[in-house]
């Protein structure tokens, strides 16, 4: 599988006080709620500005430094990763995407002019000109699917696996995330030329959604809309104009041929999402 | 000193052949000339596509590996970092910034619509939509100069001290890269507002420029154009709205008392840079 790249930024307000709790095993999870605006151009020109509000986990000793220094209404700059969780629950799988944090940094708003917060319906603070960038680079799981909304814009959906490699004990392990994509109009389109397997680099940002499924439960999700998206060569060179076919003993990990069925079977069935 | 943060993101096509070399040492070199285009939307709401050329470094078993299997043409995701080198020379200090990437993938173009890529005077082609991308995270070196053009755009030019730890031998070692950066109109007013020291997060695209200095010799230098510009708290919660004190005992590196002095002897004299 493709090498993983997962990176998560976000620049906003804290929009309630952050919950310190512990793990059975006695670890430290602060739990942040942001919230911010991002500011979106559409085809035609014009911009709005939608809001979104994403929870943070920091773990450990940056959870027991930060503590309870940080209150309501802080800006925070957030550097993390989205970190895909799956279990059984009454015999069905379910999954969750969560952001953790490596880093966090408060931001100060000193000196900067004009509304710098937007109070929204439940008197929550969250910044005007947040930041919510994302930045990933895995695996197609499956073919994306094309559609069209009754209004004939094209919306594709995919979903990304992202492969993480980490030395634990002394030995090295690998986890996969699973990230769910989607790509509007002309990206569409591009989107869904890509294949299960093909290996992609995205930018987005991190949009929650949620949904009434057909058993009437509401059900949420958090996928990435994506604003830029590349297809990687399978092989070293095997892809781009004017090059070559990919060179022997490809070391592993470097654009080395794709095993994607690998780790599939972990993927949540495609009736617990959206579409 | 902030904890450091430096990350590059290109999308570009070759524009020659890469050259591998091999240091004294045997380290194995591989240079690649990257060119792409930004599309840049200035505050008239008008576009237009401003060209980049930027050489990247790939060092050892990554250099061996893609050797010459890369061709001019191959468009090429790179992820990487900003290198600060200096040296002496005739008495006088130098300076370099360098991409050096930590991976490489080759973009596969096939399916996608339109003039893909430009033509330049030299003959060489770039990337119409590329991608330059520069993630910074480091203390000023200096207060900000704000200056405005004969046309009364403001514009502000300032240094960032962007520290990186790396383990050596057994070793933890520090190593910190000087990177100028300039920002334009209100994001410009607002870089003027911070001061030496202060831990700053930007976001940017890295550019190339060239002046004669008044020896006459030609210079060049490599600086981010800011898109987005924050100023990080000195300790944990003093900034943000509504938070509290640093907490006693701030963790080395994370929103601790900045200690900017240290290692600026360093940064290379203000003669030498274009302003």
């Amino acid at each position: 599988m493709a090498k993983g790249l997962n990176r998560v930024y976000l620049v906003g307000t804290l929009t309630q006080d952050p919950e310190m709790r512990y793990t059975p095993g006695g670890l430290a999870v602060l739990e942040l709620n942001l919230g911010g605006n991002d500011l979106i151009t559409d085809e035609s020109g014009s911009t709005r500005e939608l809001a979104w509000y994403h929870r943070v986990k920091l773990l450990g000793k940056s959870a027991e430094f930060w503590g309870d220094s940080l209150k309501a209404g802080t800006a925070l700059m957030v550097e993390g990763k989205l970190e895909y969780r799956s279990w059984e629950q009454d015999g069905q799988k379910k999954s969750s995407l969560e952001i953790r944090a490596d880093r966090l940094e408060v931001v100060s708003l000193e000196g900067k002019r004009g509304d710098l917060t937007v109070t929204d319906a439940r008197g929550q603070s969250r910044l005007r000109e947040g930041l919510n960038h994302v930045l990933l680079a895995g695996n197609l799981t499956r073919d994306p699917e094309l559609r069209y909304t009754p209004q004939g814009t094209a919306v594709t959906r995919f979903s990304l696996a992202v492969n993480e490699r980490f030395t634990s004990k002394g030995t090295e392990q690998e986890k996969t995330h699973y990230v769910d994509a989607q790509a509007w109009r002309d990206l569409a389109e591009w989107a869904a030329e890509l294949k299960k397997g093909d290996g992609a680099f995205l930018i987005g940002r991190l949009v929650n959604d949620s949904w009434t499924a057909q058993d009437g439960t509401r059900r949420y999700t958090t996928r990435v809309e994506v604003s830029r998206l590349e297809r990687l060569a399978r092989g070293a060179g095997s892809g781009g104009a004017g090059s070559q076919g990919a060179p022997q003993g490809a070391p592993k990990g470097r654009a080395g041929k794709v095993d994607i069925e690998e780790g599939l079977e972990d993927f949540p069935p495609e009736e617990d999402l959206p579409f």
